[in-house]
């Protein structure tokens, strides 16, 4: 059988320790191609870049015996880049985005460039995992979830996904003995709470700087927030249909307005 | 009645000739507050600025008698400091992100400042609209629309949406007369097919430009584009759960793993 071929990327940047994680795990399982940002895009959503040019440097630096290129671009860039100018007529078999540090649990999705890297990978028809550990050091500990991302990313490449579809991981902050295995939800119904630092700058101008806590009020227990907190490294299947299709029947009256 | 209060967002920026449509129709329909960015911020998707700050400066050049905030942040940004910062306790009955430059149809939705901004509103509770009209020029048209954009408005204000519900509006830039109303939609199974133009830059550098195509293979009479390319002003309903709940039956074997 032909080797696999997965491409990986993240949104903390091609030196971020997470990444180097699912690297060495993508090794094990076929031949593996990184295109990353050349610097931190936490909160770049499905930032494109399209009023600049884009920089592209192969990196050999910072993995050994891996075919590695660095983006000035987004994390959704990143898969572009890596699909149209890097891979050209190679589709990979899979793409691992992460492993982020910080939950992207609940609505997290939507701001995170380590999902939006992995659901622009499904937009082009891989198969596609964003992986997130619920630890934001720079120290955190990647070790324990390690052949449990393994299991599901070899499931992934010997079953592939719906079309369209990709999953999104988060990993508990525990030892290996702890973590109970995968579980599969729901994104949960939760928030952000937000707050604003407001202060003025060394030349007396005032700046505001976001902080704020998540909330979380959806109680049931087939929620990603549910599994977390009972020891689960969590899965949801995420699509980029974004219709409500519930809300279509009830808003067809406006047709006559 | 108390007049309703709406905040009017965008992602072309506050100088843009979109917003200015929006604006107008809304103070015929209540009091105004405009909180958008100081420059373009086309493709942000729901891209936040966390590792740094934000300013916000109120400005009354751009609009006549309505409080207005230019903000350096993304779409997404301007609506957590118009509800945090400028709004605190006035909670908007409303509210309205564009007229954008350009359609949001489709996938677009995922890569839109516009209607990240919309999202992000309604993730505050905020019934919320995000517009786009299918004319890319500074010089676009956004007349025909408007008797249609205050209809939907007030039939907004007047029932509300789904709590996390947003209505992704997208109108074909057409004449007054062509334009045959409102339809209700999902959003069509559509892609970009990407290409990167390669150029050098005067240093000799190389460098990459994104473009494409957008590309449709999605027939059915359901959804927006069918509904833009039939001269119908589309109204998708959609959300911030990107779950895909159809997957999680198929996928619960990987907890056996």
């Amino acid at each position: 059988m032909k080797r696999p071929l997965i491409l990986v990327t993240n949104d903390d940047g091609i030196t971020a320790p997470g990444i180097r994680t699912l690297v060495e795990i993508a090794k094990t399982l076929g031949d593996v191609v990184v295109v990353a940002p050349d610097s931190p895009q936490s909160g770049m959503g499905h930032a494109i870049t399209i009023s600049g040019p884009i920089r592209l440097h192969p990196n050999k630096q910072v993995f050994e015996n891996v075919e590695a290129y660095e983006c000035s671009g987004t994390p959704v860039d990143c898969v572009k880049l890596a699909k149209h100018v890097v891979l050209k007529d190679r589709q990979p078999d899979l793409c691992l985005s992460g492993i982020n540090h910080g939950s992207n649990a609940s609505i997290n999705i939507i701001y995170s460039g380590t999902l939006s890297a992995a659901m622009e990978a499904s937009l082009e028809g891989i198969p596609s995992i964003g992986l997130s550990l619920l630890d934001y050091s720079h120290e955190a500990d990647f070790e324990p979830c390690v052949p449990f991302v393994k299991t599901l990313a070899e499931w992934v490449l010997n079953n592939g996904l719906e079309e369209g579809s990709l999953l999104n991981v988060n990993i508990p902050a525990i030892s290996r003995s702890e973590l109970k295995g995968l579980r599969v939800c729901r994104q949960a119904d939760a928030r952000w709470i937000e707050e604003f630092t407001e202060a003025e700058d060394p030349r007396g101008q005032k700046y505001y700087w976001l902080t704020g806590r998540f909330s979380n009020d959806d109680e049931a227990d087939d929620t990603d927030i549910w599994a977390l907190e009972n020891n689960y490294i969590s899965v949801v299947p995420s699509m980029h249909d974004l219709t409500n299709y519930r809300a279509i029947k009830t808003l067809k009256q406006i047709e006559k307005l």
